[in-house]
């Protein structure tokens, strides 16, 4: 037998991918799976950018310019003016095919073999899987469900710094744990990175979803950083086009701009049809976001409430994004999880959730954590929520809990 | 300034898209450019496909299964039953952002850092790039247009052979040549994958594309490579749908799919759109290949015709894809590549082709040459090879060849 590559038997099996054939098995049985483990949201993707695939006239399909069409990039120019980072212009974007790909750009243009990236945890749990595609170790800056997330002061970051470190990723506002970033936090990060030369990786791809009249503030906003800074952002969550596929990456660096779009030029293309719907979805979309932001605020409101009510459950409450971060009183999420598709339902009904083993270097610190997303409707969480609580309940006793 | 990695150092520019500015200038100064350069056809893509996505009935565009939407699949694995692969089932497929995504998971799934894959040269630029992206270093089998690049005894694989090497990439019918392997060739290629315990990498995605009563083999015809093949396959120029984005590794490998799977997993999902459009292209879509077929054989008669026609100008007859690799009378295809842009122009028009240097291992060796798609219609073919003739003529004087 051929030998797979040690970067593939070291790659981390996506936490919340592995359950997917329990999940597929489950329905095959005709139960209802309530899916809380993934950001799939059910909101509508805006009817401007269904309309604009429908009424398109395009006759062939072209390859897109690498680094994205000028159609759509000076749709993003647009939506940077109006956030307010008027000096970027059409060159300072490379659109790739979703954060995914913005992600991997960014890492592989910075780091070698062995090299370091700093992440607090828990983290998005795919930057550990795209690290690991390029033999990259992740060094975690630890935070605890205990302080409801709450980051440590930014110097534990700088004490992480070796010879090795290429760069911080933050994900603002983040995904698992809904923690927005302090100006006085992203101004301490800019001068660490200042100071040690490398580049922070400014994940904002839920920038729109922040609640409580709270505002992300970009990382775009630190002039100072302009060499020294590459940020994610994506239309999967902004406009509910997961499946659009389409993210980009900016960077006010021609270096590293230059860098990236090699690798963007070995792909050929990103998604061409993507990029129509996503360019209209950026008109006009004022209503849109506020309905939807609306719409989670109150999904949040809700399952907050409900989660804390069960007895035994942690969920402090999310600042922004659409994941709770929840502490269940069980042995082992990664089993839990799995139980709740192999051996639970209650009236053929049953949720999936992510574990967060996955969203820790150190699997042990989400052992009894897992992450659930808010991306239902209120009712579906409602339900959702009881059937948690049966769920525990059942658990609690087959396991001698 | 921050480190850009070594990595990306490395990484070769393509030599088609290294051209864009001069190309994206000429244009700004009113010349009309021929498009010879990049294998984007100006073929229609199918009108099944076109209305696929015009008629969907999408609220939301949801992920897709890491491994591609079902239906997909199955569409797939009924375009290779028809094909006489009866065996393969959707369990098979890992649907990709193209072949390029499909040729990156391969790479990184089977090769460490150092590692070596066989390459028949010249190849496709991008194996390179892809090959750089992970550090694997590409080891190539010459062969030469004065033999109208047919390919040395396959012995001559076996001697390239080392502990480092993982795999042997193989383009069928090929980029840039228009090589077509022998059913001979194959076999032995088989069984030195099978002596050696490394895989062939098979890049089929000019399947329909072979002329002159000739029939591809596909890889897949060799049941003893189930443990030892990957196939790469791509709808972009099939259907003349490169924009869509749509391609797809196939192995009958477990090993190598699970450990490929996690790297789909990891980027989330392959487009959705895509899918919709190339699963409506692969129904009833004989006629349509039939017709595309018959006029890339006019095309490229025409085209070998006049090439050859013009004094100093060597156009061996491809057997299949949609390129010729040409030998020109001139010093440096590259800098011939740019001075056709930026400095040569007749009645307002001009020319763009693909300097074939990085088609190479030793740049040296496509000094000379040239790679030229037959994507455009008969007119401007002729209208090309005009301009080739004239533009070597000034170009000659110029530089005093
Ligand atoms: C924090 C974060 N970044 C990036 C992504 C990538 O998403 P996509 O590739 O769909 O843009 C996700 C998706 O869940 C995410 O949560
Ligand atoms: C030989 C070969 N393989 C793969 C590809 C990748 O194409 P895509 O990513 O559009 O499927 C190309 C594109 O030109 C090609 O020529």
């Amino acid at each position: 037998m051929p030998k797979i590559s040690k970067r593939a038997q070291n790659m981390p099996a996506s936490p919340v991918r592995k359950l997917v054939p329990y999940a597929i098995q489950a329905k095959q049985k005709g139960i209802k799976v309530y899916h809380l483990n993934i950001g799939q949201p059910d909101i509508e993707t805006p009817q401007t950018a269904l309309d604009a695939v429908k009424n398109n006239h395009l006759k062939i399909y072209e390859y897109a310019l690498s680094e994205g069409n000028l159609e759509y990039r000076e749709a993003l120019q647009d939506y940077y003016h109006r956030l307010g980072f008027t000096d970027l212009t059409t060159k300072d974007f490379i659109v790739t095919n979703g954060g995914s790909e913005a992600l991997n750009f960014a890492i592989s243009t910075l780091c070698d073999d062995g090299d370091e990236v700093i992440i607090p945890e828990p983290y998005y749990a795919n930057y550990n899987g795209f690290a690991h595609t390029f033999n990259v170790n992740v060094v975690a800056v630890p935070s605890s469900i205990d302080t409801g997330f709450a980051l440590p002061p930014m110097e534990e970051f700088e004490k992480k710094i070796t010879e090795k470190t290429r760069a911080i990723i933050i994900c603002n506002p983040g995904n698992p744990t809904g923690y927005l970033y302090t100006r006085e936090e992203l101004e301490k990060l800019a001068q660490i990175a200042l100071k040690h030369d490398i580049v922070i990786i400014s994940d904002e791809v839920y920038r729109e979803y922040v609640y409580d009249g709270k505002h992300q503030i970009s990382m775009l906003e630190f002039n100072e950083l302009k060499d020294h800074c590459i940020i994610i952002d994506s239309e999967s969550k902004r406009y509910s086009m997961c499946g659009a596929r389409i993210g980009f990456m900016i960077t006010r660096s021609k270096k590293i701009h230059d860098a990236a779009m090699l690798f963007a030029q070995a792909r050929l293309s990103p998604v061409l049809l993507g990029q129509i719907a996503a360019a209209a979805a950026h008109q006009n979309d004022t209503e849109y976001i506020l309905k939807v932001r609306e719409e989670y605020t109150k999904r949040r409101n809700l399952l907050v409430d409900l989660l804390n009510g069960i007895p035994g459950v942690i969920c402090p409450k999310p600042k922004g994004a659409f994941y709770c971060g929840v502490e269940l009183p069980i042995d082992d999420s990664d089993k839990f999880a799995q139980w709740l598709l192999e051996s639970y339902s209650h009236n053929g009904e049953t949720i999936m959730v992510a574990p967060m083993s996955g969203f820790y270097s150190n699997p042990e610190l989400g052992k009894k954590q897992v992450r659930i997303a808010y991306v239902l409707k209120e009712d579906d969480l409602r339900r959702s929520a009881e059937l948690l609580q049966d769920a525990l309940k059942k658990y609690k006793e087959e396991f001698n809990l």
